[in-house]
């Protein structure tokens, strides 16, 4: 959707294909480096960042919905995309735009109202990726992207600000209950690596030895029969996640006993 | 909404009030007396149990509306409610039934199509009650409720079995992240009143010396300089929630560890 065209009647007719009132609002964390960052857009005309949303389409199943607006945000394919919250307290939520301020802005040739200017209420999803592999699209609405770091976040439009804060937050809370470093360790990985990951994560270190012994205890991970060269004297074992385990454990609504 | 006016208003017009696109779905919980059921409506025309739902008023915050619904549906006010879900996979989720049959089962006159037979997602909160002092009331749309025991869950209308068990599953899993006894215990409680209720939930046994160090140690639970005499030689320690600590660890995201 790029062309003038294509854009007006998006604005005008879009509540034909789309539902109203509902919008995706993935939360997309990067880790890369030691480093814990949130994908923004820029938002033309609404003079702020903002999280790249999309619309659900009237048949589309939720869950795909959201697979497809990661896709055609950032070209990524098969992640674990996780809905945490649907945020609909704030109850106008709408934009604070004129039509005229709105067909200025985007020279756009729009009579009324549009559906846009509706009560929206935002699902929030959250997946994890590694930023170096991604490779954001910007579209009529957008001008620009940045990776933000999580300490600083700028003010963002709605009620934004509250969905990335509850997104980490669930992201922490879940960190030994779902295969949270899936997506960004590589298959076989040292016990070192997914220490940072932890720690990134979590913004506190961890005793390495304890937090080993946890993370097999809960059957998580598991040691493999390999090791991996990294100097004459250093060739750590390798580990794997236990997805199976994670899966079992959730589908069974089993807690992992402190 | 129990006159015949009123409910043929609400189908056809219900849409200028409420979100369309949307309910809340609440899945409540009930406890006593060592058993844990759910709360079940029979709706008139669906042929079928379901839960007691309802939509969200145009300018409505989201969690108000949903504290609004339980109270119309059970009186009871002031609970701990939370959301856990919204349900979107089946894509249409619409009801069955063309308006000449809806006419008929509840002797209405609509012409047309209904906001009532489009795509609904569904938003789901579970509470826990305390079951016997819970007055249902049906309406138009509701002949009877019963409370189902949650390994005799019938087969309900749309996914709402999946709702059930997903609601149940995040509660066993935030068994220690939430203060889930808050509404069920009396404020102040003997061990094996908590012991019970948590078995319940979990529906296994737990050790009763370990279970209690580890509440107490998670800084959940209190112990109170205070006694409750039950018999000549019986008089066990009181103890109270910590709600405050809960509520900064819900609000900082910590997790409690291992």
């Amino acid at each position: 959707m790029n062309s003038q065209e294509e854009v007006n009647d998006f604005v005008k007719n879009g509540h034909q294909q789309y539902l109203p009132h509902l919008s995706i609002d993935p939360v997309i964390i990067g880790y890369h480096d030691q480093q814990l960052k949130v994908l923004l857009l820029k938002w033309i005309g609404l003079n702020g960042w903002g999280l790249p949303g999309g619309f659900i389409q009237r048949r589309e199943p939720l869950s795909q919905a959201a697979h497809r607006i990661l896709h055609e945000r950032t070209g990524l394919e098969d992640l674990f995309l996780q809905q945490f919250h649907i945020f609909g307290d704030s109850p106008y939520r709408v934009q604070e735009r004129s039509v005229n301020e709105f067909n200025e802005t985007y020279g756009l040739a729009i009579d009324g109202n549009t559906w846009l200017f509706e009560r929206t209420l935002s699902i929030g999803y959250f997946a994890l990726v590694d930023y170096s592999k991604v490779s954001v699209r910007t579209d009529f609405f957008t001008v620009d992207y940045q990776w933000w770091d999580v300490s600083e976040i700028p003010p963002l439009l709605f009620d934004q600000n509250e969905v990335v804060e509850k997104a980490l937050a669930t992201l922490r809370l879940q960190i030994y209950h779902q295969p949270i470093g899936y997506n960004l360790l590589p298959e076989k990985f040292t016990l070192p690596e997914i220490h940072t990951l932890y720690e990134t994560i979590l913004g506190k270190k961890l005793d390495q030895r304890n937090f080993a012994k946890k993370l097999v205890g809960l059957g998580l991970i598991k040691k493999l029969d390999e090791q991996r060269a990294i100097g004459p004297h250093r060739s750590p074992y390798l580990y794997q996640f236990e997805k199976d385990a994670y899966e079992n454990a959730l589908k069974q609504g089993i807690v992992h006993t402190y």
